[in-house]
């Protein structure tokens, strides 16, 4: 067990950038999640992020990006390219780009040695010993998971941050160099929002901060839901709780976090509040609630199952759907989709159950019931209820938007059985 | 219905960048699938990706990134921030990077006026109108579905592209814009991977490629496989064909595409070409598979259902797993595993099925079975076979990987099955 180093990062402003490096990210082979998440983590600790940038595994691409990108911020936080293997050019291309020397680092290449165990062929050792290799006036961050560590090396006008490439190893590593990051003035407010649209979300926001004349307002649109953002100067902290409060109570249910949680995460906390316990019936999200609800560690304390009734024969062999009612509603009908929740009930043992079933497209559509068209029921001890949408978008949007809307259903039924307990 | 104009896109040579705009991806909101999925087809028309950037809604640092990125690279492809809203600033942003004026264009202006049709507010009416504001010397490319067009301008180099940023916007547009550049020598050769490491593969892939002296080979991996790319000059249309094959053979199995489909899409493919259909019984995956498979247009001509046995009793109720195999063995094992197969079978009608068990963690584990114990059964017409397998990675990424060693698992045995036939 290594314990991690003190560590002081002091920026000459709130600006931050991100540079993320492989090939594998600019063939566009493999989704460049670090950026995100990363970006995600530095605005949640009150830093504005100016820009964000993928290079190839290029010694030159490197060494350009990390110089250009620290200009440009104050923060500057690399992930990637610092494994074993020959096209791992981080550290040649941050050395290149600081005029700083690679150092053997005697701590880091001790740790390694222990690791190689078995490997003993002169080849891995030379590879794994690369690892070893820091920045001359960095603090190096020993390696949570995996081998490679994570570096933090002054700039001119604040911190060069070297992070692994795979997520879970640089997340720890992000978390403690996030933690060290001071930054004056208070964080951004959040509310993330869902079953609203993104202008009457706005409208309702802005009506509310009427009274709050020095809230900043921004409102991050996503296939899921809205997020409000309110941001306020250094010393507002008061107005800024205020003004969170105000908006967060004229949004209503639609508001279902306040702490940056997902939609899944309230719904299995709002059923552990109560003891309720959870189960699905899906069709045309095919399994995808179910995935976000299993995505939550500890989401077998309240989730029970799924079927994913695809095909009608399920829906009614299993579910226990009316022979009668698919021939004469369609499976794409609210009759259906309440059938299906009752059988969710009744085949899961849940005391809650959310039903779907609608037309994800491109195919299956009717003048009728279009594209997009989607029925969703729940149903429980808090009673029943169903809602129809028609979801514009394409077949992976119509799935997504589903999902949201079907899980914050769920959210709105256990919180309002709840409050009437 | 518009028809697309006719575009010539000549480049000083291979190489292109990637810029996404919107303030919700450098605030890590939203995540940004553009980037990739643009990088992935510009690599797929040969073009050599060098760097993609991501900047806030700001008109500077829009300007700022457009303007050194077209010097960095021949193509330029910009999404984002071209719809009518006043935080849209991409063609600002274009117009001051490269000094040209940005005109009304009046064809899209009628277009737009059309789409008006109810919202007769002069506010409405002007916002929308913006995006008929279009550079100077662009061609314009009407939007195949919203509302903004995109543009293609000359540059010193190459050329800039912009386009919408909703992804179901952005990839008719997209599609045509790549079909009109010309790329001289052939497409890289892509083998799609699963159920074999990377340095297996590599090892594999160098072997083949021993009298293939000319042909150049990248190594891309994802949490679900690897890919192994094939290179070669112009000209050497003929010999990266025999490389190719060369390399697939030598891969067997563990090739599942050389076509770029996912590992769904071919498991799929396989079913349908034997007339089977699919089933599925997922406990630590909790409807990742059956999501990944439903996520393919036309999934549902093969896909009947999966069950999602979270608790231990929906193994036994639904799936009739007996109770005693699950208390001598334990819900991870693979005894259960093939229960759970047969059960999928029964239930869901299928004639062949997947069935996933596991300790996705970060709790559960034991020492016995730790975190990234998973079983996998397959059963059906091909007869009966298990898989276990330790994975390493936290809760996602042993999620996403038991996802795609079970699809692959599933492909195995409806290949062995046809090719018994």
């Amino acid at each position: 067990v290594t314990t991690a180093p003190r560590l002081d990062i002091s920026l000459a402003d709130r600006t931050a950038a991100v540079l993320t490096v492989g090939t594998e990210l600019t063939t566009g082979m493999v989704a460049d999640t670090n950026a995100s998440e990363i970006s995600a983590a530095l605005t949640a600790a009150s830093l504005e992020v100016v820009r964000t940038s993928s290079v190839p595994d290029d010694v030159d691409a490197v060494s350009v990006a990390i110089d250009s990108l620290a200009a440009d911020a104050a923060l500057l936080v690399v992930t990637g390219g610092l494994g074993p293997t020959d096209d791992d050019l981080t550290r040649e291309g941050a050395s290149r780009a600081l005029g700083l020397a690679l150092v053997r680092d005697d701590a880091v290449a001790r740790r390694l040695e222990a690791l190689l165990g078995v490997h003993r062929e002169e080849e891995a050792r030379r590879r794994l010993m690369r690892q070893a290799e820091v920045l001359e006036t960095a603090t190096v961050l020993p390696a949570v998971r995996g081998s490679a560590p994570g570096m933090v090396a002054p700039t001119e006008r604040g911190a060069l941050v070297l992070l692994p490439g795979p997520p879970h190893e640089m997340r720890p590593l992000l978390a403690h160099v996030v933690a060290a990051v001071e930054i004056p003035g208070p964080s951004p407010r959040v509310l993330s929002c869902a079953g609203i649209t993104e202008s009457d979300a706005l409208a309702v926001a802005r009506r509310a901060l009427t009274p709050h004349a020095q809230i900043r307002l921004t409102m991050l649109a996503a296939p899921g839901g809205v997020r409000v953002v309110l941001f306020a100067d250094p010393g507002s902290e008061e107005a800024l709780e205020s003004a969170a409060a105000d908006v967060a109570a004229a949004l209503g249910d639609a508001c279902y976090a306040t702490d940056g949680s997902s939609l899944a995460e309230v719904v299995l906390r709002a059923a552990a509040d109560r003891g309720a316990s959870l189960g699905l019936a899906e069709s045309c999200t095919g399994g995808l609630v179910a995935a976000e609800l299993t995505a939550v560690p500890g989401a077998s304390a309240v989730f029970k199952g799924s079927v994913v009734a695809y095909a009608d024969a399920l829906k009614r062999d299993v579910l226990g759907v009316d022979e009668a009612v698919l021939a004469e509603h369609g499976a794409v009908s609210e009759a259906v989709a309440l059938e299906m929740a009752q059988g969710a009930l009744t085949v899961t043992g849940a005391t809650h159950a959310l039903a779907i079933t609608g037309v994800a497209g491109p195919g299956g559509g009717s003048e009728e019931k279009p594209v997009g068209t989607v029925w969703f029921a729940v149903a429980g001890e808090g009673g029943e209820s169903t809602l129809g949408r028609s979801i514009p978008g394409d077949r992976g949007l119509v799935r997504t938007r589903a999902t949201s809307t079907g899980l914050h259903l769920l959210f709105r039924m256990l919180g309002v059985a709840h409050d009437g307990a």
